[in-house]
């Protein structure tokens, strides 16, 4: 194995997978490079003390079991590792959702996206709306529409009306964007709000996230209750759930904080909570971005704690995104709304989008996060679609 | 059986209880006036074809079987449901969530309630926006903290920002509100747009919800992306779900369109989609209002129609509620916001709503929605809520 593979073993994602010859049987599996442990055959062998865990046909009752166990989980798998005889080609399996998503919430914490798309969106006022550096905006998103890696995704027809037409018509989008994100996998569920310091207790990992938007759709439709049909056909994520355990030399601090905060997101006094997750996006093969996940202005902790901090209870399986990643830079923004100016080109019917990620690890080591990748088909036909040529 | 009771022979909702002798053996009930059919013990004794659907612990399986199923099912319950040694009072019996809810929607489709608090939230502004005749504008919610009837809501605590303050302020909501609604539950899946005329295919039943919203939380975090934290504390459901085949003498044209519709949402040729249903509202046992479902301006079936046009999937459980039900009267507006025109006041401790709700049946009878109740309970001792002693 190279040095440098981020799936190396200091990385030790899950996934959940099957083989040919067994279509219907879903395993758990762990990348090691080009290659995927059969975790629940080796712990079954193994007698461990988890194999129920791992011989589950998704992640759900390991991501249910709490900390101390997925402690314990990643020391077996790291000892099992390189067992040959359990060791199968990457290349031939077919890799699935890894867990049931119970709620998607989608945050908003870049602050140059934010800025960018204000600006976009509403040239008449101010970029950042009055609230967005007291607490991190975020909504409710489709869980049932979240897909892996891989699937396809259908360009979606909606209403679109720009400030130059007189009223809305129907058709497939025309501004088709990706949204390069990251994904905290929720473990341990709560009935209590979340402190910033109970996060490690309660996210199990990290995943990519594409979040599939709809411009023009979601332009139209987004005033006054947020995004809906321009965001719900699809958004999504990558096989492989990389531990939080495994980030631990990616910590970084996030940007300064320039507005007071509330205590219950004052991370100034806390070990630092950002994440130094270096994203690298491309559109048919092409690089095409690089946004640094460093860069965010919110945190996945206080995202957390925002998310609960009313009483919401939380749920195993509950899946939350940090929002588009942009940086500072003109290479370093996450969507093509910001790349372009809002001016397009979108994406076209074939084009494929890949994204992929990693961070660094333990002496110099890199640990990597599961690409998330997508091919746009064309829109579905509709009755209602038969006269709009208006896909690009 | 008095002859307007409204869980009469032509009502028969759907329920999961338990009994104080088997309180984890959750089994499917059938209201029939003030009793409950134990409709899993009756399909298996009579050797019905159905019994499996019927012994499960919630309703999915009876969701995800289709129409067809569901109105055979309805046949025979209507045959079984004097059998006296399967009925159990309804004082005896323990209600649950009767299905695991998968995604919870809510719209906005009351054009008097989005013109009222729209003038409240926005007083600068149109009160309606320009898309709001165009298309059912609805957001994702919390689909976790969807709760049963009965279950205590405890205020939820959060930032509040009035214009006058200079900054956030943490505490336990000031203007915590109810929404009184409908709600539709998705029994058969899709992959493909559901038209206006497969609304009967895709939706099983009807319930009554209560959208406890946090007047203070959600107008500070509203813009740019919807309701988050105001809303995803708590939402109610009634116990029962009412089959949608039981209101076919309930069905009314919705109000006149002042706007051409979209070919997909356009229900001018179609049969009548509004449905009479005259809701209730009570707050600790006096009369609140009286909101007539018959004048929401879109129906269930263009809320499902838009919401599955951009390609989305629907599930078995999904649920989707209508949004505030308010009527063009004082006394038929489905939220204090409205009542008290924003200034309050809104729930106190110890309060409790209970919204109940009928439709006209065959020959003079009523069909009865199960009612949704709520206590409110003080809100959670917090850190940072100990030396703020805002709650009304």
């Amino acid at each position: 194995m190279p040095q440098q593979d981020p799936f190396g073993p200091d990385t030790l994602p899950y996934g959940v997978f099957t083989t040919a010859d067994a279509p219907e049987q879903r395993r758990i599996g762990v990348r090691y490079g080009e290659r995927v442990l059969d975790a629940g055959a080796i712990a079954t062998v193994r007698g461990s003390a988890h194999a129920e865990l791992l011989v589950a046909p998704d992640l759900g009752p390991l991501l249910a079991a709490g900390r101390p166990v997925w402690q314990a989980v990643r020391a077996e798998v790291r000892d099992w590792i390189s067992e040959e005889p359990f060791l199968l080609p990457l290349a031939d399996v077919t890799l699935h959702l890894p867990f049931e998503v119970a709620d998607y919430v989608d945050f908003y914490a870049s602050e140059h996206h934010a800025t960018n798309v204000g600006r976009i969106f509403r040239p008449d006022g101010d970029a950042l709306t009055p609230n967005w550096k007291h607490l991190p905006i975020g909504y409710h998103g489709r869980a049932g529409t979240v897909v892996v890696t891989g699937t396809e995704v259908v360009r979606p027809s909606g209403q679109r009306k720009t400030p130059a037409d007189d009223a809305p018509t129907f058709g497939p989008s025309r501004r088709l964007d990706i949204e390069a994100e990251v994904g905290f996998v929720v473990g341990t569920p709560s009935s209590a709000p979340v402190p910033l310091d109970g996060f490690r207790d309660h996210v199990f990992g990290v995943c990519l996230v594409n979040d599939w938007s709809a411009r023009d759709l979601q332009a139209w439709e987004y005033v006054p209750l947020g995004p809906f049909l321009g965001k719900s056909f699809a958004t999504s994520v990558s096989a492989w759930i990389t531990p939080l355990d495994a980030f631990d030399d990616a910590r970084t601090a996030p940007p300064e904080r320039t507005h007071p905060l509330l205590p219950y997101l004052d991370d100034s006094a806390a070990e630092p909570a950002g994440l130094d997750i270096r994203i690298d996006v491309a559109l048919n093969g092409e690089p095409l971005t690089s946004p640094p996940f460093s860069t965010m202005y919110w945190t996945a902790a206080q995202q957390l704690a925002h998310m609960t901090v009313n009483g919401a209870t939380l749920r195993t399986g509950d899946l939350f995104a940090s929002g588009t990643v942009s940086g500072p830079e003109e290479h370093q923004l996450g969507c093509l709304l910001e790349l372009t100016k809002g001016k397009g080109p979108f994406l076209q019917d074939g084009d494929e989008v890949t994204i992929t990620a990693w961070a660094p690890g333990p002496d110099g080591s890199r640990i990597g996060l599961g690409e998330v990748t997508g091919r746009i088909a064309p829109a579905a036909p509709a009755a209602d679609t038969a006269t709009d040529a208006g896909a690009p």
